[in-house]
């Protein structure tokens, strides 16, 4: 595994259970799983895409009291899984910051539960991801990615199923799930 | 894949940061997360395990919430995971429980961040869950289970490693990819 990868989780474009756009509030639980799960499988950053000026303010204020402040003078490994979190207002500006950071394109990857959509499996996923092409994942909160974004990458990787056809996973399993099935394959 | 699958997550007895025996909060996330993911890999049942009157009864009112009153109303695929979920008092009484539900033992499997204790890898547990014995897995919150836990079960599964030493994953993402790994693999 040589690659390059880097998470975003989209709070804004994305769908609401009637499939219309809408933007959804920051979790803490989102923040910390997510950044764990990164920090476990060797990811670059993890971006919290949101455009709203009093969820970025709580996005910082959360990542300074598990870096900066007594969370991480109390516990050093949350502190060095939240310090590869990021802020972004937009899709766009998160992969500007990627490829400034990487001087090249990156390949951007969605994820669905759909699975008639994909376009590509975690195995080709996986294989690609050793050759040195840096990579983002990019997830949606609420009912998933709007099709705007969906439309701006390259590859809409397969859904995971279980052990039948219920695949409603909360987006924390679904990140760490990929993640080993990327890295760990 | 045809072996019944548990989860039992504890709450007590569980060790803190120093390694002395505590008991941890029920949180509402690991309810939901983990249903989800249960629900997802077909598992049976999902204890949560705890021995406080007022943490048992905050559990059965988020579920009361998710199964019969408006959430489970407005979401019923959330309702179908939460469904699954069972309240216990202790280890002892939720392996009874389901001893009782399966007419036959249970086999017990432990997991735990520390590898130096791992009897069992995630592919032959996989393996011997296509047979038709019935098994448990057991969580801890907090800093993990406690040992007289552990020396209940029969096996200690491997810990989820991922790029590096790094492995702090929540215990809902553990959850997650231990699914995936035993049932997809």
């Amino acid at each position: 595994m040589s690659a390059p990868i880097y998470l975003a989780l989209i709070h804004y474009p994305v769908v609401n259970k009637n499939g219309l756009i809408t933007g959804s509030a920051l979790t803490n639980m989102d923040l910390h799983d997510i950044a764990r799960a990164g920090r476990t499988f060797g990811v670059k950053a993890y971006y919290v895409v949101t455009p709203y000026e009093d969820q970025k303010s709580l996005a910082f204020q959360i990542m300074d009291h598990w870096t900066h402040g007594h969370g991480g003078r109390v516990n050093p490994a949350r502190k060095s899984a939240l310090e590869r979190v990021r802020v972004a207002d937009s899709f766009e500006a998160a992969c500007n910051d990627i490829e400034n950071e990487q001087e090249q394109k990156i390949v951007k990857v969605a994820t669905s539960a759909n699975s008639r959509c994909a376009t590509r499996s975690c195995r080709a996923l996986g294989q690609a991801l050793r050759e040195n092409t840096p990579h983002v994942l990019v997830f949606g909160t609420a009912w998933g990615l709007a099709p705007e974004v969906i439309e701006q990458c390259d590859h809409i990787l397969e859904p995971i199923m279980g052990a039948g056809s219920y695949n409603h996973l909360s987006v924390r399993s679904a990140v760490s799930i990929y993640l080993d099935r990327l890295i760990n394959a």
